[in-house]
């Protein structure tokens, strides 16, 4: 049995955004061989994902997560920034943790896509991903 | 290679809600070294969730789970209690799945997230949660 | 430690829908005894879920998403047929990979749960999906 663990860091700054982690699990699964890689960001107001960027998709999730959880007042836990109550809702949605395949070192990702940090707090501007392989 | 798995038991009565597994968790994980621990509900009407708890964000989303998925006539799925079929789509958006990686016994979680069981069915007062190790 | 993978191709035609993967997550997952079975799509436009199916709840996923995600002309990505962006906003909610407990040769699936591909790409009609054993 092989474990590996490693936290990078990841300067979101203060916009919400999509942040893509791709080469970051690449590179940390290369040599590894079979196994799988569990991308997990322990924070309690960001996701992570698998999608297609770069073709505007990063953009539509941002619009998307702004139609379905609006930051508005509605949010009855409500420090930070306005609307900062609908960030803590996001994980339920877009999980904060993310399994991949990897087989001989390989992430088994499909073409278009790439894993993402999926971030709409903008209080918080260093993000941390914990990047686990076990094989 | 060392695996463990162990089914407990959730009184989550006739209110929707969020119920707290982290202890359940913690305890699981505890003493079984480094791997990745696999938090799952054998239930199709019930979801598992990293947020945070005991800030008003548990009360958030059960909100917005009643804006997005609401408990209406609109649903083909018709058993049970009004609105029922619902409680039947939101697994597709709130996984019976979440994995956590494990570091010296220890869930990595950060500060502020608590894994939940995320229960919007009230036809269902009591669930089981399985936990499994692989390390 | 045991690894296996394999590769199936689903037909999905040309309709969006929900595809049962369940059968063949068992047989893959049969003879392998404790471990984890990783269900991953390696596509920028589907998903994998665990939901109840042949009671409308599959139906009732795609009006769902329709309502969430909308297949209309707000999509900044906007290639392939009118509304396809929103298929590519999709894998953000339903997770393109999903982790099921397996004892003894079994996936530890509730009597209700099915595991299935969600696709709402009408202009991809074969899909790959990985299943991977850890164990």
């Amino acid at each position: 049995m092989t474990f590996a663990t490693e936290t990078i860091q990841v300067s979101t700054g203060s916009r919400p955004g999509v942040f893509d982690l791709t080469s970051a699990v690449a590179d940390f699964c290369r040599g590894r061989g079979d196994g799988l890689c569990t991308v997990f960001v322990p924070h309690a107001t960001a996701g992570v994902a698998i999608i297609e960027v770069g073709a505007g998709s990063d953009h539509d999730l941002m619009t998307a997560i702004d139609e379905l959880l609006p930051a508005d007042d509605r949010w009855r836990h409500a420090h930070g920034s306005p609307g900062h109550g609908r960030d803590h809702v996001l994980p339920a949605f877009i999980s904060p943790s993310v399994t991949i395949p990897v087989v001989d070192g390989r992430p088994t990702l499909g073409t278009w896509q790439s894993v993402v940090l999926v971030d709409t707090n903008r209080d918080n501007r260093e993000r941390q991903v914990r990047l686990t392989f076990l094989g």
